[in-house]
């Protein structure tokens, strides 16, 4: 995260909302099917903490995908994340009308998404990111490409990120070091 | 993907079916098994949409695997998959029967392999691929080697190399950028 | 573990007890989740049988962790871990109440966890470890950071460390090759 | 595998026993647990090929391991495999047993092994190998350490290994290509 430009910081510096995809961002990619479908989702441990600390200092995470399962609603209450949006196959839309409800503009929004289908999302939110596993065209069009792994703490790098553009880290920190 | 032969290219222009083994392919290779025998299948999110937008070009994807389950039968359907040949002792002739039921010439059609066991196929088909994981065996017969991994990537790779082959991949990624 | 520093060496030299997060230590920190919730951890053989070795030269195994599963009480169960602490939301009381129950000063005591929430824990025990994968503000803190993978090889290289400084490598060495 | 001394080759050539072990080598030593204990192996379908290929060259599979899983049981039935040693504490013993049964001398034998608990065997079998991922105790001791990750391909080498030095593998692969 030590190369980050001042572009991409300032740009993280006025999100309040960071909307997270699920498969390929908080999860690897991989698909776990057994007999009647898909079963499985592999979260990360360090990525819930930094949703966490990331939502503590006053940045509404939120989560949009394009499919559906009951591991993604388990896993996002667990962490108190309120607005999760699945089985969206219209993410752009479904983009505008969250802005909308929370009365907030693209500026103030930043979005992760591994794949072309996440373009529509990562061309117009204010802060756009991509994990290192993304294909070329989703990797060029974005303000942050992660250097962790996705599924494996690709996001806790934009949660520290943001946080560090925002002035937030150490405080957050500090509490650990009481 | 940037060091593709002519050659290659000139072979994956003329695919209009392309066959995906699944295990060491459209998975990593890892059979997973509980008590009662094999149990879950690892897809991957990228490979999924490689072979949408494949499919959405006008190349027929199809399966091809010498095991049987039910995992696989559910994320061919998810993808609109319509062709599936599982449980396939003898790879060879079903190749021959389907390339007979389509009407297709082997030149027409491309196969992606990664043991000695789909060799009959790979040095029949027009495009042979194998993933980087295929052992030296296999990786010396093809047209083309993966450079992103078995199950996570290989596929959606080969399914951006036949689009971009076609002259097609241009006019998908413009639909997500409108 | 070769460039193990002597004053690591000497840390690891007094140790008695050696406490053990679970997720992203004895697990790569992925945390799989079903439709009702977390149901699978993946625990390492080599970790296992270095933890059983490390019992038998007299150092006390003990687990921490701030999640709770019956997956961790099974393993710890095999393994033959008497103190297992799961649930935790403040280790650092844990920790100060289970050093009080087995009368040990700190410095006897040795950590190895991955996140910020393991700091208060890490900064007051003898000798603190993290995994290779944990982020900066926790690397930055412990006195030994592992050369293998969390989940794979990381708690077995802490166990042959601590047994190697306590000089019963060898001895738990010879009993395989009589 | 290029690198193989002629020493290791000329001990290959004797084998007509191979053993291997299953955890962290048949997998890559991950042990998945749920609520109930253990419930999960991940076999490769590149090492299962390979021990199929290996017994029709005459070479006899068995698996010893100190673990046992009805998994275990399941893959072995379906590769054919007939000597299948589970929950073996005394590893030493019942390799002794397997070759009385079988009236094989240890130069004729084979083992792949993991870890200091099959120092034992590896020390006493004509042909020692073990996965890249062992520790130095055990690969110092052994006559070949993989190239491929274990349980991903590490049983497919030592399989190709020994047919190679037998002079099978030729003959093998040319059945794929007739």
């Amino acid at each position: 995260m030590s190369e980050v430009s001042s572009a991409a910081l300032e740009r993280a510096r006025r999100v309040r909302l960071m909307i997270f995809d699920v498969d390929g961002v908080l999860t690897d990619g991989r698909l776990w099917y057994g007999p009647a479908g898909e079963t499985l989702k592999a979260f990360h441990t360090l990525d819930g903490h930094g949703i966490r600390m990331l939502a503590q200092s006053g940045v509404l995470p939120a989560i949009l995908s394009g499919r559906r399962s009951q591991a993604v609603a388990q896993r996002a209450a667990e962490l108190g994340i309120g607005h999760v949006l699945q089985g969206i196959d219209d993410k752009r839309s479904a983009y505008a009308a969250l802005l909308a409800q929370l009365g907030l503009q693209a500026e103030a929004t930043g979005y992760v998404g591994d794949d072309v289908v996440d373009l529509p999302v990562l061309t117009r939110c204010g802060f756009a990111c991509a994990p290192r596993e993304a294909p070329p065209a989703v990797r060029q069009r974005v303000h942050y490409v992660c250097e962790s792994p996705a599924g494996a703490g690709a996001v806790r790098e934009i949660c520290e990120l943001l946080m560090r553009a925002q002035g937030s880290l150490e405080a957050a920190l500090a509490r650990y070091l009481a």
